[in-house]
């Protein structure tokens, strides 16, 4: 048994880092897996679609600047630190002013237009 | 129809605001869920437990301050804005020299020492 082997260093996933790496707008990217769940990192700006996901929840966690969701009936504004889970099946639509960092949480598979579809509807599965 | 209604404010989940409720480390808050999954924030110090997870992965955000994970063959370090996911199975001591916010994403019902147990295992599910 070799007991003196060094030991290996893993890397952390950097937000910054991964960022770096991309700067197309409304195109998620897959940065770590859990499970069957993907993390995904995004920059928005502007206003996307109405759509919802009709078999999942979906988390939104601002890493850097204001994030509006609107729903049918409200809205909510996110900042850095700060999250929100949009339930199953809800109808919202996500936009920003001026860009926003954000990540999505979600199950492997799920397509950022839901069940709506359309020329907005973005690669799936595409890491960093 | 009432067409003038107000429109609905709903409220992003802050993390600075939910790590200011508590003090106590070592002991995850529930903040969120999405689907079967729950966000749970944490302020830890000092050495965990060896233990692992054998049923599911475990994922760590950093939010402030740092954290280390050893592993029986290495370890990773991990800052404010950067993640690393424990893969299902595998053993890991959390460790942190001062007191490290962060954000565990995992199944419901995962308990903090997994199978290991013992006197550090916290409440589980308990909501902040």
């Amino acid at each position: 048994m070799q007991t003196n082997k060094a030991a290996k260093t893993y890397s952390a996933i950097n937000f910054s880092d991964k960022f770096g790496l991309f700067s197309e707008q409304w195109l998620p990217k897959v940065v770590a897996e859990l499970n069957d769940y993907q993390f995904k990192i995004a920059r928005l700006e502007g206003d996307f679609i109405w759509h919802d996901h009709p078999d999942t929840d979906e988390a939104f966690i601002v890493i850097d600047g204001e994030l509006r969701i609107d729903f049918r009936d409200g809205f909510v504004r996110l900042k850095a630190g700060e999250m929100f889970v949009v339930p199953k099946g809800v109808e919202h639509k996500p936009s920003a002013e001026r860009e926003v960092k954000l990540m999505l949480i979600e199950p492997r598979g799920v397509l950022n237009t839901g069940r709506e579809g359309g020329e907005r509807t973005a690669q799936n599965d595409v890491w960093i």
